[in-house]
């Protein structure tokens, strides 16, 4: 089978999905793009994949490494594709449903809670560097920008595969059943009552990012354990969030492998 | 004076500004929009602030603080702007340069290089977290992004003002000069012989930061003092280069607070 037309109905089915947030969600799918994001997508949450004639003429069938797609002209292709200089490959991928216990981590849990974060580019950066961190999950308030819109998924680089994630009603209610399993929440203030590497992340720990413009929200900064903040030289008033958040999850990283004796300091 | 049409040679020399980076470098000036931008500028070094009709009906000359500007009309400031949703305050600025005793700074030099940073917004993102982190100086090789792309400008939210920077012709060779005065470079590499916590950066220091996708070169690679990795969990093959120089600079900040006896910990 394949596509010439980019009115054919499969094209516009894929280019409505890149578009509308509510249509992702009603169908439990999302797309991505780009050669690296089809073949680190798990294999059975693959539903359909397609390559444009310009891809396979460059890098030919086996670049997919014996995943069934359905051929493109190039044409059909830009209609689909969110880039504006579209790679040639994209698939239609499911959406997952991660369990309570996917959670938790094997050296005690490292969540990020993310409260109405708008920019697509710094919570795919937060995922990404979430991944390298270490992170056991991340936790977004509803009002947090759409984690399959097509700018987060390209920010990610693939860790949207692998990141435990949860979109949630309430941080508040959450952040107290964290409470009662032991967790430790610290919620990044301007006003902290102390440097973010006076605290101990050795336990299980929750990080509280807010807004870009806004910063955390009055209630999540009261159910919070503590306050801390990133210490500002200058005239800085606040960092990137996708900056203060990967301070905090590498601080709590280089805090696990110095208890762990992973640290050969010169 | 006010202008009215988006055709005065006036709105067309700023458009012009605000795309063309060799313009720029022969006039000497860059374009910063909105009005934190605007009134952090060094006074002196304002040359000519346009505000529209519509911002100065919403919040009134008086938030110019006394400096003098243009009245311009909503069209004309639309055609000068960059932003879609312009702020209606713009400014052209005399660019900078600042001297070699600039980038020392009093607790030991913190110096940044950069080579070939494409993304405008990795850019501007880290002049923001370096001022944060108490970064002496970003030295960047000739290809990469202009500094005073609008885009760039916009996400140094004024660090540009403040952080002493210079393009260099050749990194190498100012890496060289560096040594000679007692600073060590440490490049970030994906193979650093050690992980970038295990470095002592209470001295004198540099960090050397490479393209978004090839990472650093391997003349720079070659030429640091030592190459470090920050470690990383999952399949995360690499950060965004704005949270890799981050995570370095935060370091380096912590590491000399803790030397001076500022840290408490818990």
């Amino acid at each position: 089978m394949r596509i010439d037309s980019a009115k054919s109905s499969q094209v516009k089915q894929v280019a409505a999905l890149q578009k509308k947030a509510r249509l992702r969600r009603e169908q439990g799918v999302f797309v991505v793009e780009g050669l690296k994001m089809v073949l680190e997508a798990p294999r059975e949450r693959l539903l359909s994949v397609y390559a444009s004639d310009s891809f396979l003429e460059e890098s030919g069938e086996e670049a997919l490494k014996g995943i069934p797609f359905t051929a493109v002209s190039d044409n059909a292709f830009k209609a689909m594709a969110d880039t504006q200089t579209p790679q040639g490959v994209l698939a239609v991928v499911k959406t997952i449903n991660w369990k309570r216990e996917d959670f938790c981590g094997k050296d005690g849990a490292l969540l990020l809670f993310l409260e109405n974060l708008q920019d697509p580019g710094n919570l795919g950066t937060i995922f990404r560097a979430g991944e390298g961190a270490g992170v056991t999950g991340i936790l977004m308030s509803r009002d947090t920008v759409d984690v399959y819109n097509p700018k987060v998924i390209r920010s990610t680089m693939g860790s949207i595969y692998r990141v435990p994630f949860a979109v949630c009603e309430d941080l508040e209610t959450v952040l107290a059943e964290c409470r009662k399993v032991g967790i430790t929440s610290y919620g990044a203030h301007l006003e902290g009552e102390k440097n973010y590497e006076e605290a101990d992340y050795g336990k299980s720990s929750a990080f509280l990012i807010g807004n870009e413009g806004a910063g955390l929200s009055e209630k999540l900064s009261e159910a919070a354990d503590f306050l801390v903040k990133i210490p500002m030289e200058g005239r800085v008033e606040s960092l990137n969030a996708a900056v203060a958040a990967s301070v905090f999850m590498y601080e709590a990283a280089r805090q696990r492998r110095q208890k762990q004796g992973k640290i050969n300091k010169e």
